[in-house]
């Protein structure tokens, strides 16, 4: 079934990372071909795809109401990876497997922003329960600028299943949990062969996740409020753990 | 002028904190009186506030189309704070001063989120421009969910002005920029009196800012994008800092 992705740089990535089908470009009548919006004609037709200009309000219903900046692409599904895919791509790279999991998710924006940062930080893969959360939705592509394009994104039917594989890979897993008995974060727990556990916006992660997890650590917070967003917490937790990884890969 | 705070953490700090006059709770009619907004409800009432039933309608004009789950509360102005006012709070509570300096910040959504990591790692101030900037709107009031009501804002007519006034009080100004000439950021550099600027979505900081910065640091990055959103780059670097300083004031 066919997606619409929408958004400059969610076009812009997803004709980059060239994962997908992509047959159609629908640009509003009255967009400007200057700037991104000129580097996304030029790539779609060097990539045969058709350039349509449309009525605004096609658009508007394509992007289900999504903020589609004048920009439209019309898309084969998304490919979802596997973990061994990520496990590869770590050994690969020679590196130490670096995973996030997320534990029933549900707001696109906030799962959009950790799949941004986790391309930033150079994770081998993001691993989602399949059932009760978000999948890569095309208002996450959105929200992660189009940095899911190039990821390593798994969907899982169980999560405490795959992280019992994971650690009888050696994987040590971290759950993110907000509470006073929770010890702070800290780098010494972090340089291994990691998953980061996160979980969901009001309930935290579900029993069984957080019972699975080798660990758990806390964002410290002294401040009036009780607690922070998860993408928030998760995007810190990420660059904590890469630091601790000496920002290994860095391209300077 | 009064002011319409919505949304219910928004209207909750508010409340909470105390620092504004508030004469009137406005309800959508259908709302149930249970969860936050009892807790609302009854904080209100003991504050000796109007508590009045409205048409939804109502309450989507006065919110001007913000999310304001039925619960809009009319304020007096917000209470800005001067840079002395953050001075004394870290002299107070025996603490190097710790502030973030914003330069000509846009999005309201980008500069709640940053208000609220503020509070949780304990800024003694934010520092804003007063103009071409965004000032503490009701919809950043909501972005920060209601964090900024706790906390120490003072507009600045001149940024660098400002800038050298903390330094002559040996204040260490670090601007964070993206580059591949930046040193990375690291603890070693912001466990002192710290002033942590942050420059606009699009442009960075301003020449005469970054100038008057004592050291640049960057958040490295290793994947395909090339930025990271303000906002999460903000809140790594401020959670970096106060690691930095040892969690200090961290409530267990």
């Amino acid at each position: 079934m066919a997606e619409f992705i929408y958004g400059h740089w969610a076009v812009m990535e997803c004709l980059r990372a060239g994962r997908r089908t992509a047959d159609q470009l629908l640009l509003s009548e009255t967009v400007e071909e200057k700037g991104v919006v000129a580097d996304i004609i030029a790539l779609a037709q060097k990539k045969g795809i058709k350039i349509q200009r449309s009525p605004r309000r096609i658009l508007d219903d394509l992007a289900a109401g999504g903020n589609h900046q004048s920009t439209v692409l019309r898309v084969g599904q998304y490919p979802y990876a596997d973990v061994e895919d990520m496990l590869s791509l770590a050994q690969q790279r020679g590196e130490k497997p670096f995973l996030l999991l997320l534990d029933l998710l549900k707001d696109p924006q906030n799962v959009g922003v950790l799949l941004r940062v986790a391309d930033s930080v150079g994770v081998h893969g993001i691993i989602i329960q399949e059932r009760r959360s978000v999948s890569v939705t095309p208002s996450v592509v959105n929200a992660s600028s189009g940095a899911v394009e190039h990821l390593n994104v798994a969907q899982v039917t169980n999560l405490p299943t795959t992280m019992k594989d994971l650690k009888e890979q050696d994987v040590w897993l971290v759950g993110l949990e907000a509470g006073p008995d929770v010890p702070p974060i800290d780098k010494s727990d972090l340089n291994m062969s990691l998953g980061l556990v996160l979980g969901s916006e009001g309930e935290g992660m579900r029993r069984l996740v957080r019972e699975t997890c080798d660990i758990l650590l806390s964002l410290p917070m002294r401040g009036n409020l009780a607690s922070l967003n998860v993408a928030t917490a998760g995007s810190v937790a990420l660059y904590t753990a890469w630091q601790a990884r000496g920002w290994e890969g860095w391209k300077r």
